[in-house]
């Protein structure tokens, strides 16, 4: 074991699983948490419920297109959606640093409550901590959240089936990008912006054609790269991907090639990846399409019970490399 | 509105009910909110739930009866046990910051586990984030919880009636004296510890003898006091207690003299307030009691609707003082 917590811990890529895997599953050993999905699915009295949380530590706070506070909203609300749930409450856990703007706290919360709006879920219980300057940047926020799943809804990392196809709702690394360009201080002319957006509606346009969707994950912290090698290794299944189906904004691209990223990598905040039966995806591609956030969305490879646990990408060279997951951090405090 | 945020927007007294009251309340209004207990009481198909979170910021993160994790644990077993719920599931946001012990996480972990399952819940889901050095102070943890409220409960900061009386469970200020001299690095003979505890099992005795407890609150931060003045304003209803029946320990009671701290505003992690009717008290007194954290519980004032939305103490030379909500904050990052 190390001696401490480095930043790759945190990246949510490889680092990060195995320090869930050799110290957080062993302490807590428990089925529901051992699937390692985006949230849990439990059972209270009768009633199947989802059940997520996830902390949110941007840097800056406001960046094109969203701040901590939407995306915060967002987050969970992703999270319950990816289970293949309607999000319904949430929950909100504030760590603010003294002497944080008033003017900026008012704008966050605000932000969090048009988010919670435009998703359809009621902000039911909070809490409120500041801690003495230094002791935090700025303010850091947790929200968790209830949903109810839909009945024809059987939906997890663990679920890909060989032959599935894999959708993509649509361009990657937007989120990740900006994040980036804004602490850096780049300015470019290109208006390139987070991708942060509720996906629960496009859940339940998909959910509505089609029970044959098995996995949905949304690829925030490390990517549709990471995030495939995740199912990949949960379903214990191989995946391969087509890297000139998989769409990226030409100022997004440019970028990354500029600053060194392989997109592949880089954090979403409002894309999801599907593995769907190769007869529904159509239909359910076009479910997806019909949502103002998946216009762009496309089926970029597919689920085979070759090479288990491995993620392949045929490039647009034509030849195939192995996608791993994202090793080292490259970009901290993302989301 | 002021510019920035103040230690004391945090103390859980007057400053955070204002800034609770005057930027969250009206952003989300929802009647649910609202109500401003410790947890809520939301409805999922036709399954009651209650749903709390909170965030853990204490410094030092280890001390004398606990640490961080299992006081993290313990809070939100507390907050949904005070819905009258049976704590059942529980999610875990870790914010660390780089660099920090990998066996101190390791040993925060393990209590975690322990107090949950001391506790009889399931942590089910969680969310780990890394920042850079000096972003945060070493770990900050957010628990969220879901709970099944009893089918005979009707609990909330709203319903105290006249004539109720009110059960404290035990001695006070335990919690935030212990924090407060390790962290000013002062030691004493005495061994004082940190009460943290959990406190659904006692409530589960207490509702089983009487389905007459209408109020239910852990006096955290803020103290007694603070959460004597919350339940007396929601229910607009007058409360009277009487000093020389507020248990506190010897040591404790002279470190509070010696920091010149009123004990009935420091903060307290394994006690809980009870408004009960006047006829079932003595039974519910003595659940309590039967439980091994409630043994020195005793009845300190009665609930009256004259003087509503005030708290008064007949002091110890039989005088009578308005006991306030704390103003300020004595003790930041107390849990």
């Amino acid at each position: 074991m190390k001696d401490t917590i480095l930043l790759d811990d945190g990246s949510g890529g490889k680092a990060s699983h195995n320090l869930i895997k050799d110290l957080v599953l062993p302490a807590f050993d428990n089925p529901v948490l051992n699937r390692l999905d985006d949230g849990a699915v439990v059972t209270v009295g009768e009633q199947r419920l989802a059940f997520s949380t996830d902390s949110y530590v941007v840097d800056p706070i406001f960046f094109p297109g969203g701040c901590i506070g939407d995306l915060a909203v967002n987050g969970t609300v992703n999270d319950l959606a990816m289970c293949g749930a309607r999000p319904l409450f949430l929950s909100a856990g504030l760590i603010i640093e003294e002497g944080f703007s008033m003017q900026e706290l008012s704008d966050v919360i605000k932000n969090m409550a048009a988010a919670a709006k435009n998703a359809d879920v009621t902000l039911v219980t909070g809490d409120t901590k500041v801690v003495p300057k230094g002791a935090a940047d700025k303010i850091f926020i947790n929200t968790s959240g209830i949903g109810q799943p839909f009945a024809n809804a059987d939906i997890s990392g663990t679920n890909a089936q060989p032959g599935d196809k894999i959708i993509l709702s649509g361009s990657i690394a937007d989120h990740g990008v900006t994040i980036l360009t804004q602490r850096e201080g780049l300015r470019f002319d290109a208006a390139i912006q987070s991708d942060t957006a509720p996906l629960n509606g496009m859940v339940e346009q998909m959910l509505a054609v089609s029970d044959e969707v098995h996995v949905l994950r949304d690829p925030t912290r490390g990517g549709v790269g990471t995030t495939l090698n995740e199912i990949a290794l949960q379903s214990q299944m191989g995946i391969k991907i087509y890297e000139d189906m998989i769409p990226v904004k030409a100022a997004v691209a440019g970028l990354c090639e500029l600053l060194g990223l392989d997109p592949l990598y880089v954090a979403n905040e409002g894309k999801l990846l599907a593995c769907v039966s190769a007869r529904h995806a159509e239909s359910v591609l076009a479910a997806v399409r019909e949502n103002p956030f998946g216009q762009d969305a496309c089926i970029i490879g597919e689920v085979a019970d070759a090479f288990p646990g491995q993620v392949f990408m045929q490039t647009r060279i034509g030849g195939r490399r192995i996608v791993d997951m994202l090793t080292g951090e490259q970009l901290p405090r993302i989301c």
